[in-house]
């Protein structure tokens, strides 16, 4: 297939070198930023572009993987090429796109990218969806060339798929940096949380996180909570999340397997 | 090294069989439950008991690994053998078992274990204490004789890294729950969200949370919050987290590096 990719972000970054490597023709690179259009286009073989006056429409596909405030902006200008176009984002309706063209889809990467750090694009679960049966299956025939996890995902999950994983990964990595600040300030090396931090995600890979969840709250262990918002006192601020999620865990329907 | 293990839950279970597995010799477990007793001792080649009137001095260390509130009780039992004493607990003091004995340390291991998990031990931390330099330097071999990871902490220090475990592992762990909550009430299967689980906490093996925090809270993006705040209308308790958490990585010093 060939395909222009919009935007040089992370997501770009990862899908367009998963599609290039499962062999489908990159033609284009668009960036505002012509350095990031250049680097991401000399890695995937293509032509950079710093202006959408210049994107050919000897293409099949665009896929627009840029800020959301953004997506419906670009796609009103290439909506004339008059070729299939997809976003890339969990929290956007594609009314966003269904209101320049009727060829419109989604392809939503479940998964937190950054430059530096490889992904095994092939285990990515891509949420799919199309305007009509037969763009939704050119989309997941797509899809599945560079990913074993393809689902078919309307607007309505899709933006639950996304408020779920800022509870799954956002609000967890930022609970690791008050650890790892927890720490720092008694002079700890945050190397003594990382097995624990790797273990628990593990274990909720076989397991539902009911049945896995220990510390303090589940046990009701309102000594050693009390212990933990006396610690916290110069943090009034964390005693608050200590609290509200404390609470949670206690009114929560756990079936609880192990005590600590 | 001859061991008694008094207890039978996840932590005594995992020590003991580390420790048998090193080669120490386990003479006794002691469980008020003698069925978990002897489902332990049986393990670890050991006599199981369920009564402390029928423990043997015959013993180099004892190990108490039970609920906090229960430490300081079987310590003061012990204590007449006048051997080494020590608790496996985050959040007691050393000075729980001084009351009672001056041959007394600490043997905490900073994991999440559950019975049904296998975890290997060698890459456990463990963060010791001992009553004094002697004692100290005994235990920090038996604790190397079963992790490569063993650590000086004092009872201050310990304290806040078990502060710093529940916001690194049984808060997020809960937060996974949620997260699998609003998954299912619209059909969709929690699987879709483990391989972003994983990859969360494998990115902070390396590189610390806040060079990897993504999500619309640290790009200040208003609009996708107010959207998620309106998903969670019918949960307000959620709400409260959402944005006590939002507030707690828009507040931070982020370096941020990458936008998705």
């Amino acid at each position: 297939m060939r395909i222009t990719i919009i935007g040089s972000g992370n997501v770009a970054t990862h899908m367009a070198a998963a599609l290039k490597n499962a062999g489908h023709n990159i033609v284009q690179v668009y960036s505002r930023d012509m350095q990031n259009a250049a680097l991401l286009a000399y890695h995937v073989k293509a032509e950079p572009v710093d202006d959408l006056q210049h994107i050919t429409p000897d293409t099949d596909l665009f896929i627009i993987a840029v800020k959301d405030d953004a997506i419906g902006i670009i796609a009103e200008q290439l909506a004339k090429h008059d070729k299939l176009i997809v976003h890339t984002s969990g929290a956007t309706d594609l009314y966003v796109l269904l209101a320049f063209t009727d060829k419109a889809g989604v392809l939503y990467p479940l998964q937190t990218f950054s430059k530096v750090k490889e992904v095994n694009f092939r285990q990515v679960p891509l949420c799919i969806e199309g305007a009509d049966a037969a763009i939704t299956k050119q989309i997941e025939e797509l899809a599945q060339s560079i990913s074993n996890n393809v689902y078919r995902v309307d607007s309505a999950q899709r933006k639950i798929l996304h408020l779920a994983a800022v509870f799954a990964c956002n609000f967890p990595n930022y609970l690791y940096e008050v650890a790892r600040q927890l720490l720092d300030a008694k002079g700890l090396d945050f190397e003594l949380l990382r097995p624990l931090i790797l273990e628990t995600a593990q274990k909720v890979l076989e397991r539902l996180p009911a049945q896995v969840q220990t510390g303090p709250a589940v046990r009701n262990d309102t000594g050693t909570m009390n212990d933990h918002l006396k610690l916290l006192a110069e943090t009034p601020h964390l005693q608050d999340i200590y609290t509200m999620l404390s609470q949670g865990i206690i009114k929560m329907d756990f079936t609880p397997h192990g005590d600590k």
